[in-house]
């Protein structure tokens, strides 16, 4: 299944059809691909050259550490991302190594990597969805997570799969359409509300 | 110039070419550019859909609005970034709208955004560099910014420039190496600071 954006100006074809979708095929995550999905993130660009990521990740042929990645997520992430291949816990260091004060930038950062990381995915055909609901206490403690680094996102990744496989309400917020702002909600030139000409 | 990533395994084209520039050529961003690289924010993925991204944009054609955008940031990058054709400043929305709380992804999500919109302006032969080092009092005043956004990072974006154009001690870091961690110093698996095996 494909579920491109709606575009009001053409975009890159790896950013248009790039969504987050819940069904996933049985089909395994090649190692081969893993190994270029974690290299798109590490040269995704930070404050300071700081690369305040870390990615902790678990593959379905090892079902223990599959089954406890997925232990830390939330129950309406766990029905359906129990299926994924390949997941992973997104990390933000919340100080900087050059001189140990607070980098504000940190998620943002992390924003970054993972923006390459799916990229990647979607230039080698895997789709990714993201998850916010995550469980970073139980993070913190199956992942012995030191202080100062933070739990920021789940990852969900592997092949398309068949919408159809889904429980009937996720299947139904799997086929909704897409929306997003117009540009004249978010773009501003001059002031604060104020749209660009060229929009 | 093009400065290409030195991959150890191999990342899609507009990922390994992204790099973060200084020199900028005279030339200024069609305006058709410009709304595919806005187009492109619009697509990322977000918490809740909740798009907490603003952009505020200013061209070399507006003198005066590129002359206050460039008084955004700070003297380190006003030296380099007056060359950009086009500046903008990126925020971040704090609170979810659909329920008022703090919205801890706000930064994460304006990363994705800011993310995609680099990758739209590669495959345009557009470069972008982005800044932390921006001034949020004085953007705070001068776009009258108002509260539950804060100012994230400056983009300055055209068309690649001869290193030559640069003062000496930024010419220097603009031709210096580029260099990134080791897998194994952010990709885990099982506990923290496990290597796994496909690294």
């Amino acid at each position: 299944m494909e579920k491109p954006a709606d575009t009001q100006f053409p975009i890159h074809d790896l950013l248009s059809r790039r969504w987050s979708p819940r069904a996933f095929a049985e089909r395994p995550v090649e190692p081969g691909k893993i190994q270029r999905l974690l290299e798109a993130a590490r040269w995704a660009s930070s404050c300071f050259n700081e690369q305040p990521w870390v990615l902790m990740m678990a593959t379905v042929d090892q079902p223990p550490e599959h089954v406890k990645l997925l232990s830390c997520l939330v129950e309406g992430n766990k029905v359906w991302a129990k299926r994924a291949p390949l997941l992973m816990i997104t990390f933000a260091k919340m100080h900087f190594d050059h001189n140990g004060k607070p980098n504000s930038h940190a998620f943002h950062d992390v924003g970054l990597a993972v923006g390459n990381l799916v990229v990647q995915a979607t230039a080698m055909d895997l789709v990714v969805h993201q998850m916010a609901g995550i469980l970073p206490e139980i993070i913190r403690t199956s992942y012995a997570v030191p202080d100062g680094y933070e739990p920021v996102t789940g990852l969900a990744i592997g092949y398309s799969g068949d919408p159809s496989s889904l429980p009937e309400e996720i299947r139904e917020r799997e086929l909704a359409p897409r929306s997003r702002k117009t540009h004249q909600e978010f773009v501003f030139s001059k002031t604060w509300g104020e749209t660009p000409d060229i929009l």
